[in-house]
């Protein structure tokens, strides 16, 4: 168990405060700050047991910190890092919750050059906000971190002691592959599931969309997700989402073709190819 | 309650084989007679309390019953009736379970005029077989039957009466509704599936795809499906289907479009308009 002494937590919201929860239950620090620009959920986060003390000023929270996470948008990470800089102890290291890489770990480098080094647990649900928050979020949640090549070596260790510490199974690979690999795992699902309720709920008359079962539920149930959040995601992504959309085009590009062909055999064989990969895929990652 | 003094299911599997558990569990008809091709499913099902009487020969089968439920593969549909014709009294009523009702609703009424009636049960899995029937299958499910405007009253009656003993809910379109409202819902759904894990699979490097998450897992979940099953609905359905991927395209694209503009704003508004319509019509569908 690493030995914190104190974590500063920047945004008191699902993730943060998930944070929080899962730092004060296992003991993984003697002291939890919370930063936010609101009062309430700052008040929140301390009345859930999540804070020791809650800040909204930056520089006051600051004081002695030795690992800040942010877990704010990542649109205000660059202007509360050039806050945070000067008030923070030298040594201290900086990670992030961020659900895209490659920008923020340019952008952190420059700020805090050796000491940033991105995280992305991958938890989270159609809820946020402080109130859904859960000491068991990050529990076998995969985590990735992400290292630059001038990461300091204690960067990496403290994130790898914090969300192990936390729960997490931790996955270590470039910013870029993150990205990459989360743009055909995670974002393309997104507006798939998108792009397929605004088709169906446009082309089918009311009555008959009640009907709907299981598949097109669970099919389309990312698309319940926070738009605001998603959309945030999604163009911080964008170059790798255009090509995960590109190859996904060129598969269903493949099926289509195969649906007008009389013999069905060429249709059969790439559902087929589907189901065997989805089989192995999700037989070795979710089976107890 | 309906008082069918014989019922014959034609093909023992997990759909057939369902109708006869549920019949038998609720009383619903006197006799529950299967026929099939091969020996093995039919004496399962006679083990398992779903046949009163198992058949190869069809004109045995055949006598004596008031209502047919054809459970084979739709391909066969065309061929066992030329077969089943001459052998059944002339007022007995026939049903199917099909997922796709146009074809199957046209060839039927040549055999059988004005007694056929097309019927499709919203339920099944991605298990097939004899070994997966369940006698509450088709509890709550929607089923869809779908009349001709020569389709006699009595066979709809029939229909009426069957599935909602077996405990589904109602509802009743024309078939070409029909095909193109599952074409939306159940079709494209389960081809974005699969072109969806051909393309991450394909795309990512194997280490990269441990870090798959529930949404990834959620929005594949169809593409588990029996390749060879779906193969023959999606073909039987390809004119609805086809139509619908071109929908599906234009949101995509509409969708894409806004990915690459600098303003959110626009990305923002498409993933609300698909939160707010599957909210909508998840809660009015599924709630209790």
């Amino acid at each position: 168990m690493p030995d914190f002494s104190k974590l500063l937590i920047l945004g008191p919201g699902l993730l943060g405060g998930s944070v929080g929860l899962a730092a004060k239950a296992r003991g993984l620090a003697r002291h939890v700050a919370f930063w936010g620009r609101r009062e309430q959920p700052l008040r929140d986060a301390l009345a859930r047991g999540a804070a020791d003390s809650i800040h909204t000023d930056l520089s006051q929270a600051a004081a002695d910190v030795d690992i800040v996470i942010f877990a704010t948008p990542t649109r205000t990470f660059s202007q509360l890092a050039q806050e945070l800089v000067g008030n923070l102890p030298e040594d201290a290291v900086i990670t992030d919750v961020g659900s895209v890489k490659t920008p923020v770990c340019r952008e952190m480098e420059k700020i805090f050059p050796g000491r940033f080094i991105g995280s992305h647990p991958m938890a989270g649900a159609e809820k946020t906000g402080i109130a859904h928050a859960r000491a068991d979020l990050f529990e076998n949640a995969a985590c990735i971190i992400t290292p630059l090549e001038t990461t300091s070596p204690k960067a990496l260790d403290a994130a790898h002691a914090l969300w192990s510490a936390l729960g997490c199974r931790i996955h270590q690979m470039t910013a870029q592959e993150h990205d990459q690999a989360v743009a055909h795992l995670s974002h393309l699902p997104h507006l798939i599931a998108a792009a397929l309720v605004n088709s169906a709920l446009a082309e089918i008359p009311e009555p008959w969309t009640q009907i709907v079962g299981p598949g097109f539920r669970d099919t389309t149930r990312v698309a319940s997700g926070p738009p605001s959040m998603w959309a945030e995601i999604l163009a911080d992504n964008r170059a790798a989402v255009a090509s995960a959309i590109a190859g996904f085009l060129c598969e269903l590009e493949k099926i289509s073709t195969a649906l007008r062909a009389e013999d069905i055999g060429p249709l059969q064989k790439l559902l087929t190819s589907a189901k065997d990969m989805r089989d192995t895929l999700i037989q070795k990652k979710f089976s107890p």
